[in-house]
């Protein structure tokens, strides 16, 4: 059984990436992991710019200036200002070629037409220098970035208008089990409600991805094997649910054999998720999850999100990770590393109650996953433990 | 001049919540805040559920067990094993009302219609009790909670299909600034492109708001009321961005007052976005954000997000901070608080380079914002700092 760093280094390394780019409008660019670098068209800012409203001034020897101009933001004048001569000036606007500093209008006194500065200025203050954030011809984001809204923000305030992204992956979500009913029935005995389905595709549209479907099977092999081979043939990423272990009627296994998925891995040293497969067919990724929903999640996280991302060819795969004290004690049970639903806040982080694999509750109060390498037993309040965070709004 | 522990009190004090529920179907409900508790209908599990493929025993003091049925998961049968007796049974699969114990597979010998424990079973195990996770009548998730994936997964595995959520806010982005022009034009000197208005839709839509419009207005004061006034009938949040400075071409103070905007406050002791301004009229809540798009944005994380999730009701509304050591040095300029872009990851946090509020580009990189008190004069390495958590995919 390999451990969860060789499990993780196989998704990466196996993962395949889209080759598709498409040009998209920057406005509809968001969560798209960017095909190409951006190049910036302009210097930004495209002028010197006055950085406070005051006054822009031809530097002399002295204290006092002649105000001869004033220039607001959007104005296009450029005034020649003589040694000695000022020009009233606003946020944003941009400072005449012949001025060398910029003073707080706090900074002066006013008498009629001329300004009296009440302490020194500095040569180039209060002037945001042409091309300082960036310069035209440099590249202002890089490929494999995934676009956040600031990104956008950015890219606008270049005049960008257009992007090259990858496309996302098409993902099918295969539920299996036969003591699964759909939401709206009722229960017999022996049933319970399908959720991963529902979670799977929400966890999805969470993070960006919508071009998601679910299909629920029974714990039969031919219907298992049928639907596996379609799922497989029309998307780039399969995760089946459940039927991965080794019980008499989990037929996962045996169906990814017989439809030719070579395998990665099967197991990792780890808790919850031990039973996961990760395996491919051409360039389509297949996991098989476990069953139990709050196990699934954790893998989801773990080692589906990187494959998600490098499948959009992002620089960064995987989940922050960042080391924080535990503020209460944890008992390990057993040796497998483990990944333990957790709350950051204040001065570290706290294990929450309710690990069991198949409770998925405890999850909604978590915005991270602890991780407890093998063997870690007893850990005291104050250790530091390592932290991966998720992704939240 | 405020500080900003009052500055974000009064926020979260006078903004509004909305007053209207609507019903929704579960799945799509992700990202609305729920306007009810959700109690569950059912025990989960609903029946005692194998927590493992092995046999379900009726315990006696010997270690050999006849063997008598078999249940999968999905099976209704609920046989009468007599002490002495065993069923082979499946992960999921409902344990017989006479059992009270499940022994893995693993730990057992087969021998024809027998088998043999290889070590002593202790009473209840491997069997998860009826409403273990939730009891029928159990408050699944409370009031004010924001629905990630997880809770959607979570209530579909209690059967629910539909919730009450509370409307999520309309929200007026209104861009001041004779110096902006549009992207696609061609910039003359003095100008620069608009990017608030892509920006701030931009992280609004990431967070789970699209009912937003951008307006963008010349420094003009009669247009300025006019468009205000406009918006503020018809949202419930409005965002402006720039002219709340002093300057002589900054109208959206006055504008504010002469159509009926009650200031709450106006100028925070921070950096970036010292003149921030908020006020109310009616329900409608109004922020006059910083024209540097940097300055706009951290306010924006900092009290704009704690409204948002006001208005809908969320338990919730403040972006999670933790104490983390800083990993270099960093020198305060000046008195003021300050909010910093930041990295988050490993061993502590990281201020990024480009904090000037003009510039976006660092907010592309950081996770986090750092913020340091008044006074903080000079930050040491390893020294702990309060983070806050920038929402991330």
């Amino acid at each position: 059984m390999i451990d969860t760093a060789t499990a993780l280094e196989l998704v990466t390394i196996h993962g395949s990436t889209s080759t598709i780019e498409q040009e998209m409008e920057l406005e509809n660019a968001l969560d798209y992991v960017l095909a190409k670098d951006v190049t910036s068209e302009i210097d930004m800012p495209p002028f010197r710019q006055s950085a406070m409203d005051g006054y822009a001034l031809h530097l002399n020897d002295g204290v006092t200036y002649s105000l001869v101009e004033e220039i607001k933001a959007g104005d296009d004048t450029n005034p020649t200002l003589q040694k000695g001569q000022a020009a009233r000036i606003f946020t944003g606007a941009p400072v005449p070629n012949t001025a060398n500093a910029v003073v707080m209008q706090e900074k002066v006194r006013v008498n009629g037409e001329e300004i009296i500065l009440k302490e020194p200025v500095d040569q180039g203050a209060n002037i945001r220098p042409q091309g300082e954030q960036i310069r035209a011809g440099a590249i202002a984001i890089t490929k494999g970035t995934t676009l956040k809204g600031t990104h956008i923000g950015f890219l606008a305030s270049l005049g960008v208008t257009k992007v090259s992204v990858c496309t996302k992956p098409s993902i099918s979500i295969v539920v299996t089990g036969n003591e699964l009913v759909d939401s709206g029935e009722k229960l017999a005995y022996g049933q319970i409600y399908q959720s991963n389905g529902y979670m799977l595709t929400a966890v999805l549209k969470e993070l960006g991805y919508a071009n998601t479907s679910v299909v629920t099977i029974k714990d039969n092999f031919q219907h298992t094997k049928t639907v596996l081979k379609s799922s497989l043939a029309s998307h780039d990423i399969v995760l089946v649910t459940g039927g991965i272990s080794v019980g008499d009627y989990d037929f996962v296994g045996k169906a990814f054999a017989e439809i030719g998925v070579k395998e990665i891995f099967y197991k990792v040293k780890q808790k919850p998720g031990k039973p996961l497969y990760y395996g491919k067919k051409g360039d389509t990724s297949i996991f098989g999850l476990p069953g139990n929903p709050a196990a699934a999640l954790s893998c989801f996280y773990v080692y589906v999100y990187p494959l998600l991302k490098k499948w959009e060819g992002a620089e960064q795969v995987s989940l922050p990770r960042i080391s924080l004290p535990l503020l209460a004690d944890y008992t390990v049970k057993g040796t497998r590393a483990q990944f333990l639903k957790a709350r950051i806040q204040g001065a570290g982080v706290t294990i929450l109650g309710g690990q069991s694999s198949a409770m998925v509750k405890a999850f909604g109060d978590a915005n991270a996953l602890v991780y407890l390498p093998q063997n870690s037993a007893e850990i005291k309040k104050g250790q530091m433990v390592e932290a991966i965070l998720l992704p939240f709004k």
